[in-house]
């Protein structure tokens, strides 16, 4: 069965060393965050995530949800008590305002949870996700009589969130959604309709559900400017939060699915349902790009946390799996060598690593900016992190669920056949990671949201802070010999991206479709630039710490000759992909476009 | 539900057009290939995949194989009477010399029946798949006896047949191998041991079943010089083929896999069961590379085949789903225009017919050889085909079955959320097509015989054959304006193929690492080459037809100009990947060696 370790130590070194949270002190929440609590924190999460989470992970996907007669929904064996346990840790409430009983931490320590949490067990971790998404919709757009009857309820987890977008023929396209609401005579709404995709949309883990649906209010003008947000709790609460009557908000079915079996995804009827509106009416898809955003990055870390968990068991079993013998002479004593030894075994591992370790930089790096974002005193601080929020979004949710689904794919591809084999639990990541890519905005949609609107917003001033950035770092370290192989493949590959980004700027203007046929090259573009970025970073600091004259004891030591090895393949195999992604840009869209469509 | 359409009408374009068979009717089985019988072939087995086998698709899925106390195995509902229709069709006997019942026609037939068997029900055609590999290692190693015996049932398909290879601790590593063989005083010999991954190892759908077994005979030498090749029946007959006694070979339990749930994956015990020696003494391996080199053609077919059942199911939902506006401007009256006008849809559509459609023209250029190679009278004629089949293997093998798997994803995607839901039939594409890159060899394994044995055999003369037919190629169509796009991607391909080449032979003798770190790359960089010179000869053909002064009837002239447009796409923006290839190649193994094993 495959087993999980939370990933505390990479952790530290990014937040303490590579992205000096300390630095921050300013920021709401970070002056609590001394390197002991965030130590300590970590600690005690991988503890639940490791011990707890992790071994529930193969139960809930052969067992699944059922759903009962009355429209009920029972989650896996042990995913009850487990989630008392998360609950009654306090773990939902970690990055939410004190006020509405949360601990006030930063976003970007919530964000490791994320990995931990997801990592052990996606399913799991979603009823809790979805519950954070809704808080953050809620707090910033909700009334104040609303916030004060949910908003706690939903930090402590007592209440779990969900969000209800897709209609069974309107996933994108919003435009398109038919649910309908009718304003009644106590100024709440009837809603009537049926949402599909629902996750978490109905269980037994926790006391009520507060769904956040999307809905056209009689009379609204049709298209995405008529759709409004409402708040449908499952069991209507009093004043006080005891809880009412039922609600005619009920699970009509649980899909079945390629993976995630331990999520409940429903079918949700609403029959006349009452809800209330969350912010202005006509303007619930701005209020859902909070808690969309929010996702995106959260998806991500998804994709992050199941390939480092794939990894971690393809690395043991590349120990363990005993196959030929090394190219340049045998190894071991053994009848034959483990096939760690081997180089295209070699070439997955180190592609995960550089990959998920990568990534995962880029997630702390944008944490931050979360923070900075929703908390920093300064107007202009706020505004840069949000123009890179905008910016790196897509990136993060599309780059890294692909790059963590390939993670597991090279994952199960070293067990050979036993990786095909359901026991062995490789397999479960495949397909537990294939949703990231799809779900949350799928990621041709995340690349088209990049060139579409991120890269000309405000004049293009996200794209331009983030080359000046990255820019400036190179040229300060252009003489530095232990940075050359970052320098040099850095330096090409953003030459790459912003060659990549003029060229589509000026030829969009003459043929649209360019837009379309380059966005997923251009993604994955930017996505190899700024991990390359963090590679950068990550070496220089291990480079010096390791040179550093206190020395480091062995296991630090280890990991930190380990980032520059990783950092180095990164560099020299992965990095100048640019080039021929830049090419295959130049092309244009007419290779893409010339067919037909009836031709398909 | 998804559907399954046989392409027909690419076959007969590859078979009559591009690769012209009947210039081939000096080599036994040609001369009967008459254009008519073709289309009436294909035509007929495309009756049965489309209308029977395609539909048990997902009931095999769902359904699985059942394994009783008694160790007897049930087969999901309907595949019994499908395998009867298949049987009585007499499509098993296809290619098999007519003296064992067989109707001698040419491998490359059988290979088109492959990819419409394996694309309408992979884990059915399996069952019969293995039979033919099975009698194929029969026909070329087992004495006259046992071939009476045994051959003509197999060949009709009343009996199947398996191969016995792995073991719990063994897969790739055959010398590790511990099944024992016991000389009786008979002359057969006594079997035991465990083997474990035998698709098809029992089943409901045969009277008898004939298990390939490799085992070691006592006292034979370790390692893979002492393995040696059985016959090991399930009931064991009497000489006029009725059935007697149950032999000691029983299914101690089926395998839990991610996908192919429709074939009965089973762990095998061989208890002391009477088993006859097939081919020489010590030479299993020998033997079983046969079946094996046939297994590999077969399996580059399965991910060609789910490729294209995986794409026509994307193209048809393209057309149906409706989301958003083409970027130029809508192309609908419906309140959304359908996915399939989006750049980024069609970038993956293409990519899909792109892959699949130049892997099947590679395996018809493929399946030729392999009846030239057996068949040809000319001893070079032999030669050369034995050559390409050396070389080429593997490329096939593990080329066409990653393409399929991304090609499944990719299908997948474009469903959007609807992708994941079981009942819609996407994700068991992924999930089957996953396996082809496991087994036979995983595509690891490939490209290490690739780099490893294949470049070098016989003083590199595949490759240069290989090289020198395709610049021949080259330098007649230097000037031929109609194909500049091909020649000039090709002809910048087949460089980077041949410096590649040559940078491995050179390097490989000072550091062989090199062949393990680079050899997943050198096999892409040949899969994207071989694929260009295929739709280099495929558009040239096309091009042809359409300007020849016949003209073309609708449908053929549409998909003559599909050709065109998908190739340019293919020479365009695929086949230049070959330079990013080499420039990793170059960077040698390194930065994929540095590492410690600990490390990981």
């Amino acid at each position: 069965m495959a087993t999980y370790k939370s990933p505390v130590q990479d952790y530290l070194f990014l937040l303490n060393d590579v992205f000096h949270i300390e630095r921050h002190t300013d920021v709401p929440g970070y002056a609590e965050l001394s390197p002991d609590l965030v130590e300590a924190t970590l600690t005690e999460a991988a503890k639940l995530c490791d011990n707890v989470l992790a071994p529930l992970n193969r139960v809930g996907d052969s067992e699944g949800c059922t759903r009962h007669e009355d429209g009920s929904v029972t989650t896996p064996s042990g995913f009850k008590e487990a989630f008392d346990q998360f609950r009654d840790g306090g773990w939902n409430g970690l990055k939410f305002p004190e006020e509405y009983g949360g601990q006030g931490l930063p976003s970007v320590l919530a964000g490791v949870l994320t990995e931990f949490l997801s990592g052990s067990n996606l399913s799991f971790w979603m009823y809790s996700g979805l519950t954070q998404g809704a808080v953050a919709a809620l707090l910033r757009h909700a009334s104040d009589d609303l916030k004060r009857l949910y908003v706690p309820k939903m930090v402590a987890c007592e209440w779990t969130g969900t969000m209800n977008l897709t209609e069974p023929h309107a996933g994108t396209d919003l435009g398109l959604l038919r649910t309908r609401a009718t304003r009644q005579a106590d100024g709440s709404f009837a809603i009537t309709g049926t949402k599909i995709f629902i996750s978490a949309g109905e269980h037994d883990l926790a006391e009520n559900i507060v769904h956040l649906v999307l809905a056209r209010i009689e009379g609204a003008p049709s298209g995405t400017h008529g759709i409004s947000l409402f708040l449908v709790p499952k069991f209507i609460p009093a004043a006080d939060g005891s809880l009412g009557s039922r609600n005619a908000a009920s699970c009509g079915s649980i899909e079945h699915k390629m993976g995630i079996h331990g999520n409940s995804t429903c079918v949700m009827n609403f029959d006349g349902a009452t809800g209330w509106l969350v912010g202005e009416e006509n303007r619930g898809l701005n209020a859902l790009f909070t808690m969309m955003n929010e996702a995106r990055l959260g998806t991500g870390m998804h994709g992050i946390a199941i390939g480092e968990a794939a990894y971690q068991n393809a690395a043991a079993y590349a120990h363990e799996r005993l196959q030929g013998r090394a190219l340049a002479g045998r190894k071991t004593d053994k009848p034959a060598d483990p096939i760690v030894v081997h180089g295209d075994v070699r070439r997955m591992l180190m592609t995960m690593r550089a990959t998920t370790e990568g990534a995962r930089a880029l997630a702390v790096w944008t944490g931050i900016q979360v923070d900075l974002a929703a908390r920093a005193a300064d107007p202009a601080v706020r505004e840069a992190a949000e123009d890179h929020l905008a910016l790196l979004t897509p990136v993060i949710k599309a780059y890294s669920t692909d790059t963590g689904f390939a993670s597991a794919v090279m994952a199960q591809q070293i067990f050979g056949g036993h990786g095909y084999i359901v026991e062995n639990g490789m397999e479960q990541f495949v397909r537990d990671a294939r949703i990231n890519q799809i779900y949350e905005g799928a990621n041709g949609v995340q690349a088209m949201d990049l060139v579409g609107r991120k890269l000309g917003l405000n004049g293009g001033k996200p794209m331009k802070a983030f080359v000046s950035e990255v820019e400036a770092w190179l040229h300060s370290r252009a003489d530095k010999e232990t940075l050359a192989v970052h320098v040099k493949a850095l330096e090409a590959g953003l030459g790459d991206l912003t060659q990549a980004a003029l060229w589509l700027a000026k030829h969009a203007g003459e043929d649209p479709e360019v837009l379309g046929a380059c966005a997923y090259d251009f993604l994955n573009l930017f996505g190899l630039v700024v991990l390359g970025y963090m590679w950068g970073r990550m070496c220089e600091v291990a480079g010096e710490k390791l040179a550093g004259s206190m020395g480091q004891a062995g296991q630090a030591s280890a990991h930190l000759s380990a980032k520059l090895a990783v950092g180095r393949f990164y560099a020299e195999r992965m990095l100048p992909e640019t080039a021929m992604l830049l090419a295959r840009i130049k092309t244009g869209a007419g290779a893409t476009m010339a067919l037909s469509d009836e031709a398909f």
